[in-house]
Order: C-alpha cells, then sequence, then structure tokens
C-alpha cells in the first residue's frame, strides 16, 4: 500500500511538471503555471470525484498532494534545463502514472456500486481528463483527441485489468500487469508512431 | 413513461451523432469523436447533476445512454453520407429533444425543492450545455451565444411549462404542448431566420 | 450581517456588469451576454461548491443573486456609454468584491472541516474562477494567467486573514484589514504597473 501511495506522489509530481512545461510555452505567469500544474496533476481525478459524487475532491483530503505540486512551479523555474534532459525519464513515470491512476480511478468508481462500464471510463478519466483541461485552460485543442495513443492504451488497461480480476487474479498482481502493458502500448506507440484512425 | 424514455433515448442517439459530426469537422480521431459524441449528448444534463447535487450523475445509473452514444461513432464513421441526407430528420428530433430535454432538466430540478427560476435555468442547461461543452473542448465560441435562437426557445418553453402546470394541466399534456411549442419556435427561427439581438 | 450581505450583492453586480461588457466585446447575443455575466458572477462560488461538495450550489439557494444578474444585461445594454465612465468605481467595487469573496470561500471551506491550505485556494477560486470560467467561455486565454497581480492579492489575502484569525483577532475585524489589504494591494498592481514573473 505503501509502495503504491509513492507511485501515485510519484506520478502526481510527473504530472504536474509537465503542467509547467506546457504553461512555460503559453508564456504563463508563476500563479498561471501553478494552475495549471494543479490542474494537469489532479484534474482527472477531481473531475471523476465530482461525477460520482465523492466530495471533498480526493486531494483536498491529504494535503502532501498540494505540497508535491507546490514544489514543481520553482523547481522547473530553476531546473528547466536538467529537466528537459529527463524526458525518458518522465515518459516512463507518465506511463506508470496513467497506468496507476487508471486502475485507482476504476476501482473508486466500482466501490461506489457504479457498472464495470461506467468504471472504465472513470478510470480513463482519471489518467487523462487533467490533461484535457489543462489543454482548455491554455486555449488549444485537447492533445489527446488529436490521433495520440494515450487514452485508448488507459481504457485498454482498464479492460485487461476487470478481465483479470473476473479471472480471480489478486489485486496487486492484476495491477502490475495492467501497469505494464500500458506502458507497453505506450512505449509501442511511440517508437512505431500508432495513430488513432482520424474521422472523415 | 415508456414513451418518454424512448425520446429520450432518439434525443441522446441524435446529439451524439451531431457530437460526432462537429469532431469529424476537428479532424479528430475516434477516440476524440466519441468523446465529443459523450460530452454532446450527456453534458448538460450531467452538468445539472452536478450543479443540483444529484451524483452519481444521471448516465452512470442506466448503461443504455452509454451503449447508444458508442454506437454512433461507427454509424458515423460509415454511413456518414446517408447521415447528411438526414438533415431536416436530425433538425426535427433534435427540436424534440431539446424540449424534453427541458422539461425532464426543469422538473428534476424542481424535485429537489429548488425554486422555477432555477429550474427554468437547469432546464435549459439541461438541453443546451453539453453543446457548449463540445465548443469548448473543440476550442470554438459557443454557437448558442451568437445569434441562435435555440437555447432561447428552450428557456421560453420552460416558463410556458411551468404556466401550464400551474394552470393544472397534467404533465403528459403540458409536455405535449411545450414540445411542439419548442419545435415551433426552431422551425420559425430557421425558416425567417430569427437573430437574438447582439450585444453592443 | 446585513453588511456583508450588501457588499456580497454589489459585488455580484460589479462582476455581472464586467461578464456582460466582454460579452460585448466578443459580439455575443443577449442570451450569451446573459450567460457570461452569470458565469463570472458566480462560476468561481459554484466551481468551489461542486469541489467540496456543497449542492445545491449557492446561488440556488437565494434567487436575489440570479435577479441581480438579470439585470445588468438590459442595464449594460442601455447604459454602456455610462457604465464606462465609472471605470473607477467598478474597479473599486471589484477589489472589495474579491476580498469578501476570497473570505467566504475561506470561511465555507473551513466550515467544511477541510485544511486551511485548502481553504486559502478554495477562497482564490471563489473569488478568481469565475473569471477564468468566463475566459474559456469567450475562447481566449484566462486573463489572470498572464501576470496580472489579481489571484495573487486573494491568496495573499487569504493567508493573511488565517493569520489575523491566528491572533484570535474578531471575525469582522479581521475580513476588513484583509479587504482593505486587497484593495491596497490591487490599486499598487495597477499604479505601478506589478507584473507576476512570466515562466521561460
Amino acid at each position: 500500500m505503501n509502495f503504491i501511495y509513492a507511485i501515485d506522489l510519484i506520478g502526481t509530481f510527473v504530472f504536474a511538471i509537465s503542467g509547467v512545461l506546457t504553461a512555460t510555452k503559453q508564456k504563463f505567469d508563476v500563479f498561471g503555471a501553478a494552475v495549471i500544474a494543479f490542474v494537469t496533476a489532479v484534474g482527472g481525478g477531481t473531475l471523476r470525484d465530482m461525477l460520482i459524487g465523492s466530495t471533498p475532491v480526493g486531494w483536498m483530503l491529504d494535503i502532501n498532494y498540494l505540497l508535491i505540486i507546490g514544489l514543481t512551479v520553482p523547481i522547473t523555474f530553476f531546473f528547466r534545463k536538467h529537466i528537459q534532459k529527463l524526458r525518458k525519464t518522465m515518459f516512463m513515470f507518465d506511463a506508470i502514472g496513467i497506468g496507476l491512476f487508471t486502475i485507482l480511478g476504476l476501482e473508486k468508481t466500482l466501490a461506489f456500486g457504479l457498472h464495470p462500464a461506467v468504471a472504465v471510463i472513470m478510470g480513463t478519466v482519471s489518467a487523462c481528463f487533467g490533461g484535457v483541461v489543462r489543454d482548455v485552460l491554455c486555449n488549444v485543442v485537447p492533445l489527446i483527441f488529436r490521433g495520440t495513443v494515450y487514452a485508448t492504451a488507459c481504457w485498454m488497461g482498464a479492460i485487461l485489468y476487470l478481465l483479470l480480476r473476473e479471472m480471480a487474479l489478486e489485486y496487486e498482481v492484476a495491477m502490475i500487469i495492467t501497469i505494464i502493458f500500458i506502458i507497453i502500448i505506450r512505449i509501442l506507440a511511440v517508437r512505431r508512431k500508432w495513430r488513432l484512425p482520424e474521422m472523415r
């Protein structure tokens, strides 16, 4: 459980860093960057919590998320060049992060007694819609709607996880297999330049 | 009651189709199209439910909405030309849909013990704000803020419905009169090119 | 208490007027202007209420907010020139408004048993995020992310207020000092052209 919590915090940190980097491209001020970091990191889970009615929303109940996100603005401000060298490491933790957030979101939705199909959607929302809110606030079209195999890795992972649980696999085992699956899909998607078919 | 449910599902279907068509214009991928279909179809009711505190939000409790919306992406993908020939049919079902969604949203708000004026607003939000969220996600200015007589048909219909109910008309009768009223306003608005006055 | 309520309504009115003026620049119709007025005036508090789980959200429970906001569209439509002469008065009431909304939002969050750091954030959200939703609906980058010392006045005021309360100052005294502090920061920020540092 402590291991899951550690991954959760690291995922939050990496999401927040990517938010600050986006805000930097948009020439936002430090306050705007903090908002975008925050929204990128916890926006998906917050939207999920508002939709299923789990309020006050998650990040309000554990101050560590706030602390970690708050740190990302000065860190990115002062060490931006170093961070940009860590692109591969960031990519890996981002992939682990969306894997974990998908499963945690899915499990929370099931715990509210909702249908597994709703849980798959809410898992994907938890992992990916912080980025959608970030893009809306930056006044650009959401990145994940234009071909990237990102949310698709999440909902496929969510379905895989449900199947593994159906087969009576233990929570931790199913979680690790699912996260590895999502990481592999993400790596293959980038390496082989997979694109989702465009509507025409 | 089954009749109302059927209209509800048809309205959801037509809203979702119009969402997919918008996503297609934006060159979104199939996942993005599914999100826009979803948001267009249930976004208004979802926003209403979050505002009045009816969570988990409506579509989570009846899987049929998900199924119907999910179908619209492949249907539009493969039969787009046929659908574009059905523009008049779509217009009619859209008008029926906003009529029904306005009344259902209004009644739900009243059932939460809220003021009739709030219910008129929430009826309009239920019918029209899925389209607003769709436009925000597509990074365009919401269509219904620039002259179209659309939301106005809804709030006028909502007030008419409240008056009819005040006059002790039965639920079904008041509903049918209101929906016909909204359809007529919509047809006249398009035929006679009615525009709301612009702020200046 | 009646005094606070009066300031609250005046603040709502001034926020709504500024929303109508923004909608006018965007060439929105009267319905769009009403929506933007509404969102600017109560959007921040509404977002706070959805996040902490205080539903139905605040404005639904007191019809006076609706009435006051509804008045701003015809008033701005017919007296726009007069209003533009009142820019300094509007600036003052805006500053008083964000001061009051920050404290009311902060106190409501504390009353829900949440952490003071969360309360500082929710105070700032209450005061400033109506403007963010307004900007998103107008399809522009949120104004407060690009250098303006606006939200920063709020969160600094919120922290000051918490310190004053910690020092056992009375509610009303702490509130007045905080609002004066926020007004001074806003006036200095405009006079001396203070800008928040940009991310780079």
